[in-house]
């Protein structure tokens, strides 16, 4: 089987720098998973002692805390620093930006919209830095708010703009003021425009990232418009050699939190079948 | 010939308060026509001996200064002020409110961007309040511009709100953040549904409005993607019977700066045909 990969695919820059910060701090602890990849995580926990810890309050102060890429909550920063544990903030810097939006219009007197999923963590995160935050997954949830005339709205790190512009249309239709701050991260635009160029040339598509993933679940959605027979897996284990019976090119991408080890795998696993 | 009028028209509620105050200040001076309603400009000089005057040097300090509704520049206004004129200021204030927009925002450091006709007299003034605007009629002009990452919108007050999104989605879409103001006025939206709803039903649409008119025009183009027999009139007297050749029902609107005493006219004339 051919394999062509994306132009661009794979680690972003913040989970890059997580995993780096990862293997320089061995014997720490990280406040719930560092990334969206559980193969990565295993292979920090194996390779660096660095392992994962969801209870906040089960922390020893004996080791360094490793603030996760997609952020944590206020409060739980203030406790960390509070009681005086050895913090090192692996939250991405594109996390980190829209947490001082949401405090600073908080404070502003805006009323605070955050498009994404209020169940994940750089959500949360983001939504803790405001006195009230509103989080809408579309237009529907916003029809139901009764917002003032003064609005900031910003956007989960890995939304599709064309699904934010909706938001903001609507914002702009019934709001005196918006202010829209674009947090989008290009890393996430970079390996969307790819893995849709990539998937009109192929007769299979393979994306590769943790089931979890946001951007990862949104690559293989886009893989799915362009290209028929589009699946995700987590490594080569998930491979099926039935999907690829008749095919000659297969195209691969991988989340912005999947590592090149697993990639190389997945890759080398094709091009036998 | 049956004639329904549309549910919303004509003068909106800065044209009537204009109007008022020009009748309540008679042997005054506007600096450029009150309104954009050459009949009703006429109906306020000989009723009122109201003048529109457009050179600021032939003004006289014998009489009141009326500021039109679309507002003035602000080195007009300023050297009204200086000079001691005595200024009634009949500028629309949902003219005036774009204005202080241009101003605050500009001094807080955002690029301006206006929406709206380079040459119109409101763009104008609200382009006089900021130190550096960038007037644009749709996206080619934005695609020309080299913006900062934080910039500041806002729309000429008789734009269509769909046009607008355009506007705002690319600035979205490239700016890290943008403060979009909706200066757009809801009276020009009302009469905008009106028509729209009403040219459906009718075999030919009237628009009595300036010919020089922005909002007259726009309803003019609504009308005419739902009614092919659709038509501007100034007065009466551009009525042409071959219009009505085989029609039964003229539906009828008029534009922000039409007064009713020349609306009654068309109606009646075209009743009779």
């Amino acid at each position: 089987m051919e394999v062509r990969l994306a132009e661009n695919y794979g680690f972003c820059f913040g989970v890059k720098r997580a995993t780096k910060l990862a293997e320089a701090n061995k014997n720490s602890s990280t406040l719930g998973p560092l990334i969206h990849n559980p193969k990565e995580i295993e292979r920090l926990e194996k390779g660096y002692n660095v392992k994962s810890q969801e209870d906040i309050t089960k922390l020893s102060k004996a080791e360094n805390v490793i603030i996760r890429t997609h952020g944590i909550e206020k409060d739980k920063k203030e406790y960390l620093e509070n009681e005086n544990f050895a913090v090192i903030d692996a939250t991405c810097p594109f996390v980190t930006k829209p947490q001082e939006i949401a405090e600073k219009m908080s404070d502003e007197g805006y009323d605070v919209v955050i498009f994404g999923d209020n169940s994940h963590p750089e959500v949360k995160g983001v939504k803790s830095y405001a006195k009230k935050a509103f989080v809408v997954s579309g237009v529907e949830d916003l029809k139901k708010l009764k917002l003032s005339e003064r609005v900031a709205v910003i956007s989960q790190t890995t939304r599709k703009i064309e699904n934010y512009l909706l938001v903001t249309d609507y914002l702009v239709k019934n709001c005196r003021e918006i202010r829209v701050f674009n947090t989008i991260c290009n890393a996430t635009f970079d390996n969307q425009d790819a893995v849709s160029k990539l998937a009109k040339e192929v007769d299979i598509m393979i994306i590769v990232g943790g089931k979890n993933s946001s951007n990862t679940k949104q690559l293989l959605s886009i893989a799915s418009k362009e290209c028929d027979f589009s699946y995700l897996v987590e490594d080569e284990k998930d491979l099926k050699s039935e999907w690829f019976k008749g095919k000659n090119v297969c195209g691969v991408s991988a989340g912005a939190s999947t590592p090149d080890w697993i990639i190389d795998n997945v890759v080398d696993n094709i091009r036998k079948i």
